[in-house]
């Protein structure tokens, strides 16, 4: 269990995480501007920042949300998807430009105006997006930063860009790992809006191993399916969710497997970031479900478990509230359709056997004991900026029926995500 | 706008609508118990509750919970759903009775030793248990209370169950009209756990109006699908959610379609009084989606928009935070299929436009007076015993696409929801 008894120690450790691969430079900048939408006495701030590779890259891959109202950057990005070559990312958070009159322009002025800041060609960045949705992009203001973000680019670090993405994030989230002769090196952002297909989450992988683009497409899609897509802070996807990954292939490659195995492991680690920062997270709920026939309908039961509103409020509270589960896994069961016999279901939390061939097996002296081990899995969640240790809820659901299974991480429900969310543009 | 400026006012209109109708019986009384899984000092109260028919009756029908672990007065019920004739319900608060051991023999004594006390035939009444899930049923407790809940049987009003019957209700639900030569009455209990096909809501329905058995029990089904399955406070959906009706079928018959109105109008006020009293609300969402091909899409979007976090939060804080609107219906169409044009779609918050042709409408004026609208429809979160008013937050979305709509009622989310599901059981 990782534990950071400060913000000082967590910020070294961010810092060993934050070597970037060769071939790739990186920087950011603040910048601040009013609103058209809302009349303001002092400036907003914002960051922009940009992720670039040395040379163009033909090994790229992206992911993008499923939500039937993407913001623009994604629109945008799903073209540039079938670019021959692409040579990076510009990334700006507070706002999401999201069916804002004239939000393609803007998408299209300030990723063709970066590309002449930084001698690249034409259509050759990404943008990404993240912030207040509805409210224009200020591409005025984010124009005339560029001259000191292209200052600020060196070949070092991500650290600034994984802070100046952060939009409610209390930390950083940086993770990489060496691979064969290169690296893999990740930032992500996110803490609201958190649920697969994805949330407002942003998500950048840099490598230099080399690899051919369909197998990293092909790869990438699978991992993130996998990782980012297994985690729910509070049900909702996002406009704007992407998640990319460039390779400069400067290093040799290494056996497809390998960097797919430590490609998923990072992608993991990094979601679990994402839930621990969870808006107000107060426990992190790591649900498995088993013993059915599908994957799929594992993982309906599985969110439907951990999506339940009091499920979440009743593990906030340190209430072994075991029977509130039982109506989670019954309800996502029940209304699609997904035979299971409760005789054959075994339920446990925190290991500890709570249902099983059909009853509850509860007794004061097991109330207690639950208790305490969910109080020993708590976050504060007036958040430290660093995450305080890595314990998880764990809860395992058994229906014996079946031999595929499901993982899933999400967070509880608290006084903090209501305050955080009713409150969030105030 | 119906409102009550206290609690007397609330009491006198319960009065009003608490009438029996001819050839039912109705009482109530409380005891107490120790729960064989929780050491305590002061034992728990519990009521429990009957209504009964004066003549067994065919006319009957009800609705049980669609998820997987039901509870064994719904397992019960289910079976005694093929009866000829029913004489009524026993009704308890407190513990549910779900997957306990022993559950199922707790439902038959108990029922048994009823229809013995009322002198009844054995297997003529049905049961409901509301409470904690997992706990056993103290049935010594409660065969012990039936000789004085025979003792409090009444035939003028339905006041002291509806009361009886509640949980973490703050305020009894009674509904009442008259019809043709008859009266329709109906009670429910319900705050949490509040989703359709259904909620930890029971509903009881009696009328002295004669229908057949088979015309009734098309008609409630119709009529509960159109009230009770389209509310939610928080997406889950309890294990012994039942909704029954039965006739006395004293009163001669009127006009089905009448009939079928005048219950689905009552079966309607009783669903938003339950959203009213939702356990902390602090606003109630009156939710249309319009202009779709078909009701289910329509009911999947607006679903998606009552239950995201999101939108429950940002509502909560009365900020106008319409983009989370786009965020959730955005959300539940792409996830589920639904094609949308977002150019076609056009959104109103309390009447005023804020999303036409594919982009917001917003302004710093239009904000301000729609922060002032939510704030005008604000309930109190801490419930005073009875409903403030009777307004919504209305919201509709016409995605212009076809010519199904759907209407549902939700609640936002607050401190107090968290606060109530936190420590329901400390």
């Amino acid at each position: 269990m990782e534990t950071y008894n400060n913000l000082d120690d967590y910020n070294r450790v961010l810092e060993d995480r934050s070597a970037l691969p060769e071939g790739f430079v990186a920087g950011c900048v603040p910048l601040t501007f009013f609103p058209e939408e809302k009349e303001l006495v002092t400036p907003l701030p914002m960051n922009l920042s940009a992720i670039l590779l040395k040379e163009p890259t033909e090994s790229f891959a992206a992911v993008f949300t499923r939500n039937s109202f993407p913001g623009f950057p994604v629109l945008d990005g799903k073209e540039k998807l079938k670019n021959n070559t692409i040579s990076g990312v510009i990334i700006n958070n507070k706002i999401s430009n999201v069916r804002c009159p004239g939000g393609m322009e803007s998408v299209q002025e300030l990723t063709s105006r970066a590309a002449e800041t930084f001698s690249l060609e034409k259509n050759s960045l990404f943008s990404s997006s993240t912030g207040i949705i509805g409210w224009k992009l200020p591409v005025a203001n984010m124009v005339e930063a560029l001259p000191s973000l292209k200052e600020s680019l060196q070949e070092k670090t991500l650290l600034e860009v994984s802070r100046g993405i952060m939009t409610t994030d209390a930390f950083a989230k940086i993770r990489s790992v060496e691979v064969g002769e290169g690296r893999i090196t990740g930032i992500c952002k996110g803490a609201g809006m958190i649920e697969p297909n994805m949330a407002t989450m942003l998500v950048y992988i840099l490598t230099d191993l080399s690899i051919e683009r369909d197998k990293l497409r092909e790869i990438f899609s699978r991992v993130i399916n996998r990782s980012f897509n297994r985690i729910s802070v509070d049900s909702d996807q996002s406009t704007s969710d992407t998640a990319m990954i460039f390779s400069s292939c400067i290093a040799p490659s290494v056996e497809e497997s390998l960097f797919e195995k430590e490609l998923e492991m990072l992608c993991r680690d990094l979601a679990q970031d994402i839930v621990r920062n969870g808006e107000g997270t107060g426990h992190v709920l790591d649900v498995t479900v088993k013993g059915l026939a599908s994957e799929d309908e594992a993982l309906i039961i599985a969110k439907g478990v951990i999506n339940a509103p009091l499920v979440k409020t009743a593990v906030f509270g340190n209430d072994p509230n075991v029977g509130r589960l039982i109506q989670a896994a019954g309800d996502a069961a029940g209304n699609n359709g997904i035979e299971i016999d409760p005789l054959k279901t075994e339920i446990s939390l925190g290991g500890d056997i709570v249902f099983q061939k059909g009853y509850f097996e509860l007794s004061q002296e097991k109330e207690e004991s639950l208790s305490n081990y969910l109080k020993s899995c708590a976050l504060t969640p007036e958040l430290k900026g660093y995450p305080e240790h890595n314990k998880n809820v764990e809860i395992v659901i058994d229906f014996n029926s079946g031999s595929e299974s499901v993982q899933v991480f999400g967070s509880d429900l608290s006084y903090e995500y209501v305050k955080e969310n009713a409150d969030y543009r105030s």
